[in-house]
């Protein structure tokens, strides 16, 4: 058996000679016992302190330099350009959660004071807040090194709660996983944090990944990656452990592009553009990619198909990540390409052999489409499957029999989208955001977001992993009832000391309790 | 095959007259067809609709008068005083619900406004809100037949949230069940509401429960019940169906009570006094009733324990509220007072052929409850057990061992809780509410309150059940980019009509969006 693991670059088409020691059983135990007693000291830090470690982070990433930027690339066959945007997303989101910690409002403090003096009885002091729920495993994904990687999205919105992180390294990109997790590493020594705050562990996915993902220390699982990694530890959360926790996985979704006739008639050739863009977008490797079109049997539609290939085309194949997503791609396209009733528009040269993908375009009609579920089956990479309904009834049909996924996008104007709103009902379902008019390529890091869905989109439709909202998945609530004030956490005090909004006797207040 | 069901009377000891047939396959397919063709139009109504809706409920179960407090009580063996109180709790919950919508800020209203010119990339108009997630199944509660059962706090939660209920009507209530139903139904024809936002469905538990939490149309499931039949529950929804869905179970609990040395000496009567009225409370049939006791081995727990058994001995036995829950009541009883190292400082007489049960308390050692897991099963009933420690170290190991709970209680003065931080501490981590110098039972509907905890006493800790809070377990986010003003949620638009507070780009503001 191996003891070290190398990362493989598909631009070199060669192992990278750094040598990553797989984590022996000693080192598993001592991050997962670290991190257990790192817990409650971590927790009680003030949001303040846990900002500055975030905010130390980002630092500490960006003081990686370009170095940092060409291992990524070595492992990962990102483009630099690419690379350098998604280190400043990174930095961003860690800044996100760090400027939500120094506001503080996130906690939903709820106070109810006292009323001894009611009849029939009397009511207690009863205080609510947000409070960690322990040890977080998160698992990165390939085709974010950075941003949903060691010091991604996960990571980040686990600290900002409270919780001690171990991440489980991703086997293709081991060098940047090093690079981060010392960065993370530094951030927690220099602002003080408790030693254990954060690890991360080399393994195999599966050995490793389930072993840490039945340990009782672990309180919560952050996962992006495929659906059947994800419904592994999904599996194991809900039914092996002695004790069942939470598991946001991000898995699969083929994101559903709807065209509305009129609209598709008037702006074929933008629309055209725009979706050959976007399904070609690093190459097909986003969890966005739009890998499913509908449209009406028409004119217009033929027009678009055509001006679609056109534009898919002209796109010269591309380096993908690794040769598992290479040969996943090239061997699910394949299988595509010779279901029943299904017809290739366009299919790129293959050059698997160089791990490059070049854009594919498929075509079925809705009736096949809604009597073959294996359709909706994610082939990760840039393809995508048009879906010609005979009429808007059959087109509302086809939607409706879609699974869950992170986005669908609709193409109409106000008239066409308000005549047909049963169908954007539907879509709305289906979805944790529905886009209009544009292409579902482009996560927004913002206040709004919701980048999450229905099942199997993810395994957890009421969460969001993109935004401050994702710090609610690693938290729970406590009631603290006629708790003395020094023994109360610091923002559910008498005085507001940290100014945050809190729901005070049924209304919003920054005042201080006077008792 | 029996094709009706009776419900039970302890009190009369025999079947009651009224017999409920058992809901045949037909009906059942017709709940779950019209719960889902509900769902987008029931989703549609604005929140003062669905507060009204909630608001008549709490009308029409007021209409029905003495008759529904008779009928439950011979149904459930509580008394009328309680009952009469519990009805009062259940409009309470349906009228805060209401004032929830009314006002409507639960709704996490979130607008980024688009930035067209924002470079490098332009950023979209972005709005999010909670929206309900689908038709859901709400089991009730046998020892709460208003407050936790047809239209207690899941189905009143669900409703707010915009999410069709179907109710599986719980065995041993039945009449009274069929009685709140129609209530419900009359509130939702005067209120205009669609076909289908509630239905009642009878049959056998594990029969009709599984069948039901099977159907893909059942989004969500509200349960309060034994651990063995929420984990079945569990299991279901996480494993067996094609699409997992989110179980919010209320199972088990054992209340530990921790009696720090120098207040229980201090206040010893006092405390044996208020214990032995939790402990016997409702005859011990409150999911809060305190079944564990910790206290330092010392002459004041030696005091304690005879005057608690005192207290306990001059509760008369009353009645409970089914054969079952009495006959394991006795069982689970005998089995913890014949197991290994357990003494009885008191058992009331057996009056179980009269369906009646009378206080009970036990005894053992912190290292023989650390050594056996058993000992950490709920007897529900009136039954506790007094935990000797010989010194805090093993206090502090003992508390530290115990399962998920719903409220963790501690007695103790200021500088004893200080003195004692970790403890306190490693309680928090156990339970959703941690009480200072009081009994556990007593669960205050407020805006602070949190009835929830780690598993096993519910499925998920994120969340309670009692509170405002409660409604996001049966919402889920979602995002809306660049929708149409008219095409948006209500509460979403440009013009904020119904005056929500809404974070707009970063800002809390009940102001319009001038775009």
């Amino acid at each position: 058996m191996s003891i070290f693991l190398q990362s493989y670059s598909t631009l070199k088409k060669e192992y990278l000679p750094e040598t990553f020691a797989i984590s022996s059983s000693a080192e598993i135990e001592v991050a997962l016992e670290e991190a257990s007693a790192a817990f409650i000291p971590f927790a009680k830090k003030t949001f303040i302190e846990r900002a500055e470690f975030l905010e130390a982070i980002a630092e500490a990433i960006m003081n990686c330099g370009d170095t940092l930027l060409q291992i990524a690339q070595e492992e990962t066959a990102l483009p630099l350009a690419r690379l350098t945007g998604e280190r400043g997303r990174t930095c961003t989101q860690l800044n996100l959660y760090a400027k939500l910690l120094r506001e503080g409002n996130w906690c939903d403090a709820v106070i109810d004071t006292a009323m001894p003096d009611r009849q029939p009885l009397p009511r207690a002091d009863l205080r609510r807040i947000l409070q960690p729920i322990g040890p977080v495993l998160v698992f990165g994904a390939s085709n974010f090194p950075f941003a949903y990687s060691t010091a991604g999205g996960d990571t980040a919105s686990a600290l900002a709660a409270g919780c001690p992180v171990i991440v489980k390294a991703h086997e293709s990109h081991l060098g940047t996983n090093a690079m981060v997790a010392e960065a993370v590493k530094k951030a927690a020594e220099k602002t003080h944090m408790p030693k254990g705050v954060f690890a991360t562990l080399i393994g195999t996915g599966p050995v490793l990944g389930q072993q840490l993902a039945m340990d009782e220390r672990i309180k919560a699982i952050g996962f992006t990656g495929s659906y059947k990694a994800g419904m592994a530890l999904y599996t194991t959360a809900t039914q092996k452990r002695k004790t069942p926790i939470p598991v946001y996985a991000e898995m699969s979704s083929i994101n559903p592009v709807v065209l509305l006739p009129q609209t598709l008639a008037e702006k074929t050739s933008v629309i055209a553009t725009a979706l050959a863009g976007s399904i070609s977008l690093g190459v097909g490797q986003f969890c966005t990619s739009p890998g499913l079109l509908f449209a009406i049997d028409d004119e217009a539609a033929k027009t678009f198909a055509q001006e679609l290939v056109n534009g898919l085309k002209v796109v010269a194949p591309a380096t993908m990540l690794n040769p598992t997503i290479c040969h996943t791609f090239y061997k699910d396209k394949a299988s595509l390409a010779n279901s029943e009733n299904i017809q290739v528009l366009f299919d790129g040269d293959n050059e698997e052999e160089n791990y490059k993908a070049a854009p594919a375009l498929m075509q079925t009609t809705a009736a096949h489409f809604m009597l073959s579920p294996a359709l909706q089956k994610e082939v990760f990479g840039p393809c995508s499957l048009l879906v010609l309904c005979k009429d808007m009834n059959e087109m509302q049909a086809a939607i409706a029999s879609i699974e869950g996924q992170l986005t669908g996008s609709i193409y109409g104007n106000e008239s066409e989208l308000k005549t047909n709103e049963k169908l954007v009902d539907s879509l709305q379902q289906t979805v944790g955001r529905i886009i209009f008019n544009n292409v579902p390529t482009g996560v927004e890091v913002c206040n709004a977001i919701v980048h999450g869905g229905p099942y199997p989109a993810t395994t957890d439709a009421r969460t969001t992993s993109v935004g401050p909202e994702a710090i609610r998945r690693f938290a729970r609530p406590i009631c603290y009832q006629d708790c003395p004030d020094a023994l109360l956490p610091l923002y559910l005090r008498n005085h507001n000391e940290a100014g945050i909004v809190r729901l005070v006797n049924g209304e919003f207040t920054k005042a201080d309790i006077v008792s």
